[in-house]
């Protein structure tokens, strides 16, 4: 409203020529800002939806997925805006730190980290747990991120080095610490039902369709974003049909499995995260996408099981599959097409806004930068495996109340769990024959009915 | 395109200097109605999605809840078009009313609160009353709004008053006057199970990640609209955790209680309904939901058994706890940051901007629009419960086909509902011990098969 | 950044007035990419979510539904790109096709007709034969578009004869090929349970909401885009009444039926396609879907059935409802009102840019247009009844893995299904009793456990 006046008021005295310099300088900033603000939702979706519905897919533990992905994603982005504040906008002169709307999508990616290391922990760490591994890895983030970003200089519009292999590391090296030697004592929870697939795949259809977003959002706004939602789509395609083929080629009769479709189909947005908004090409998209869809879907068909018996490491989600090898892939990507990028092929100008070769980072030359970006990859490394075992012997203290190995993947240890005729057939209730339906028993002895006062 | 040649033709004629101002005006309202429709596509997914899913938990009303949640809104934001219309954007000169973008988000506004009201009498109305509650509830929507917005010039960017506290008692006034005392009789229905849950919770999730798109929608573009949205953001993510605490505090052996995750997380947003686009600061937005989110889960625990056991006042989704409470401490906040706001704070323009201290209302103060929000509260207390109680009478008369005590919470009433082979196992057909299973007798003698028509 | 640089550069050397349309022009194209760039996310929530969930309605096909969309899209959209590369944006000085955003939306466009075809043989095809049905769609559809929008030049924004008519009598014509006359062998899975119908409303929501998008897309952009947003609107809302009404008043006691609701509830958005973007007023869409709403409910109650028994057309989710007849009345409608448009209505510009009548068509006049898009719509039907036709015929061949009869409706052909406690009671496991139920037989003799190594 009071813009329009404003237009008028400029018609009344159109000798002040400085204005039009200041109103299409507003038009501007205001559609940087706009363009940050969607940014913002769709990034906020494949939080929210996107990684809670993911994890949906136990048969009795969508609760605690949904539940406590909401309740670490709420919690981290409030310390993710103090943490990345004293980092990137504190203002010196007052003490305070400036919260803008582009500081929202920040905190956003910063959770996303400790998200995708709750994927390796599922159900098997309490929501106090969690908490704990929201605080220390949205620290370690704050921190890694400055030092790859802003000091190594390394460029990660998607993060596939900062957020996904951080993150998947991180929670990896949790995992492995708190390794359970009698996991199998609930090995009946640890898979899904029809239905629990089928929610699953909400999340995977919400995380696959705004990754073009996500690995955009921060991009170089311009030709740099679109060049990272065009090359992220492009990548997604490629992945979908080779985890389809793979995932066919080695199950029996040609089958497929619904947990190489919820996960691998996503990886290749993973590793075009690093070198989306280089000059890829839509042919390099397209064979990021083809490689990591195989070596997705391989690694839960063969290298999951090894990591489990192997190497110690319990991987409820499968999150070595889909962030840790992706996530490093395109580290190695975006180093190698930092290396080799031109001036040919990037223009004159291109080169230097890509790699914002400016100011104290003027003189570098894409050669270099490729060694900063493989610098990068190891910080990431570094943080996540480091961060991760100290994290690990933290929350190994007896004091946090996780579940024991007997009740892991189990909803009704944390949440109150309703009544559930469906599974449980009333049949074995007054039936003479009294079955020792273990299942059933468990649940009934476990069952609080919800309370009149809850909703009446 | 044709902006495109206007362009060229411009520079073929550059001295029209007249046309410097217009292509920067063109943008800069494209822009704002660009805006608009984006905020009316995320305003829209809460109304449909949202709302509609978040009323999914009951166990055998999720057709009802999703089904008759599309239906009010599709024929509320007709009548609200024309409601609207008349009040807003009535063109004198020839009688009609013109539809713009920026209507079609002031009529998901106005049914927001319609659907809000449908929360409390969820499961025991029939269609044909809910369509009546809709006709009677936009027309007083769009009269208190004029009122409070136009008339006494108060601000509600988000509508704590206006549709929060509005549609809140609006539902319970009807739900009171048509109070029954032996609804017992279908408490077997009146709950959730597991599935049920899970999906409220994608009503939950998309209603807490668009709701600061929803409190900034109208809000004065520019600052005013990120205010709104970083302060909604900070009070949402605040109320999460409160929620959590709460809910965790009080169930027994400290489990969470999946009620309160899918509802009280959403207080906060409702409770910086109003201020969110004044400077309530984040750590007034923090401040806000954190006691929203304590407020909220307390009367799920407390409150309702009150309500239903003293005020006979049943209320399916708990709405008093989530919309009415939180839209009533909205509109105190509001009035008392209005009153409270100084030039020291906003900065010379904002205060003008921020409150619309022009036309007609240029001489108002702070303190004064704080007595003008504090009146506005007050209206939309009246016309929700005077409102309420009327239409309550109507839908008493015996003629709007609702469903019988033992009958409600259930689709099988106003549905084709599918045989469902999980719920009735099949031995219950076959064995030979024939067991007085209610439910499933219930079930197949209210039973109509799909015929052969529907989906061949 | 480098924008900001430069705008304090231009002040530095406020001389070079050339700049002054520069920076407002790149305003313009930038915001034009925008609006694209969240187009493409809008209509790549109704491919992969709407369409998706929209078929999960099925008891034991939800995988196969919302998988193999999945595959279809993720493949189709790599074969659009190239095909409408090659016929729109190839450059002949480098023999290389440009992929842009809008590319990717017009590649959207593309597979929305595969995924309309995919409806008519749900379940009864395999995951090959979905593949090829794809290539040779998307083939003809990039032909057919290119004449009906390029050579006829016929406006059709949203699609109503180039996607839906088109991909919906494709489908059609390849399951009249493909009838199979002992279909009935698995009539048990062709139908829906209660929570597979609430995954469908997921897909008919989203569809539902996205639909003005998606019509305003491609528009013209402006004020045609408005127009077209604002006129879906109102058909779409204006046909949930009437799906509502004839639903109520055909079944018996009045209930309603979910498959009219979550398809029906759609047809206004189809027929609105073609002539969304036209001055059709809101009065006009409001009967166009008040009209569809009846023909499209009364499809699913009367003609469905004919369909099958006498035309021998198995169409497994009644796209002849929702895409067929909504289709051809959106095409009809579309040249009757192209026929009567008027200078008086569109004022003197608005016709020229509403139906391009520049460059070759610069002498076109309205009535003649109405000819070339009744023209159009022929064309699209010839393509997709002579291509249907020839996809059919190449798809009976006895090389694709199709299922058999008894097999049709079943995920357990194509997925590794997991163990579901839920439909196979306990108790028919351990039970003296030994119960003949075939549904729990069938389940077990196919079911393959999920394997240590899927998700260990």
């Amino acid at each position: 409203m009071g813009n329009c006046m404003g237009i008028r008021n400029f018609c009344d005295r159109p000798k002040n020529t400085n204005v039009r310099w200041r109103l299409p300088a507003v038009c501007f900033v205001w559609q940087l800002s706009m363009i940050i603000l969607f940014g913002v939702f769709d990034v906020h979706v494949m939080i929210f939806v996107g990684f809670g519905f993911l994890m949906t897919f136990l048969k009795r533990y969508s609760f605690g997925a949904v539940g406590f992905n909401f309740l670490i994603a709420a919690f981290g982005i409030q310390w993710a805006l103090l943490m990345q504040g004293w980092f990137h906008s504190l203002d010196y002169t007052d003490g305070k730190i400036k919260i803008g709307v582009e500081n929202l999508i920040n905190a956003d990616f910063c959770v996303a980290g400790c998200l995708i290391a709750y994927g390796a922990v599922l159900g098997k760490v309490s929501p106090v747990q969690l908490l704990v591994m929201t605080l220390f890895g949205i620290t370690l983030f704050a921190v890694e991120e400055y030092i790859i970003l802003n000091v190594l200089h390394a460029k990660d519009a998607g993060g596939s080095m900062v957020i996904h292999t951080f993150g998947a590391y991180y929670g990896l090296s949790i995992s492995w610490v708190l390794y359970r030697p009698n996991l199998d004592k609930s090995k009946h929870l640890n898979g899904s039902v029809y239905q629990s697939d089928v929610f699953a795949m909400i999340g995977t259809l919400f995380l696959w369709m705004f990754w073009p977003s996500f690995n955009s959002a921060i991009a170089d706004h311009g030709d740099g974003q679109h060049r990272a939602a065009i090359n992220t789509y492009l990548a997604l395609a490629s992945t979908v049909l080779t985890t389809v083929a793979i995932s066919s080629l080695f199950e029996k009769t040609g089958k497929l499995d619904m947990v190489h479709i919820q996960n691998s189909t996503l990886a290749g947005g993973v590793a075009v995260g690093t070198a989306a908004e280089f000059m890829l090409s839509p042919y390099g998209s397209l064979i990021v996408g083809f490689f990591c869809g195989i070596i997705s879907t391989m690694g839960y068909i063969h290298f999951s099981p090894f990591l489990e018996e192997k190497l110690k490491i319990q991987d409820t989600c499968g999150i070595h599959n889909l962030h840790a090898m992706p996530g490093v892939i395109g580290g190695i990507v975006g180093a190698i097409s930092a290396a080799a990028a031109t001036n040919t092929v990037y223009g004159d100008l291109g080169l230097e806004n890509t790699f914002d070769f400016t100011g104290p980072f003027a003189k570098r030359v894409p050669t270099i930068q490729g060694g900063y970006q493989a610098a990068g990859l190891c910080v990431a490394l570094c943080f996540a495996i480091g961060g991760g075992i100290f994290v690990g012997l933290v929350l190994k203290l007896p004091i946090w109340g996780d579940p024991a190995d007997e009740n892991c993947f189990d909803d009704e240890i944390y949440w109150e769990v309703p009544e559930d005729e469906e599974s449980v057939p009333p049949i074995v209730a007054y039936n003479n024959h009294m079955i020792p339906n273990k299942h059933a028993d468990i649940r009934e002895s476990g069952h609080t009915p919800r309370s009149f006062a809850n909703r009446p």
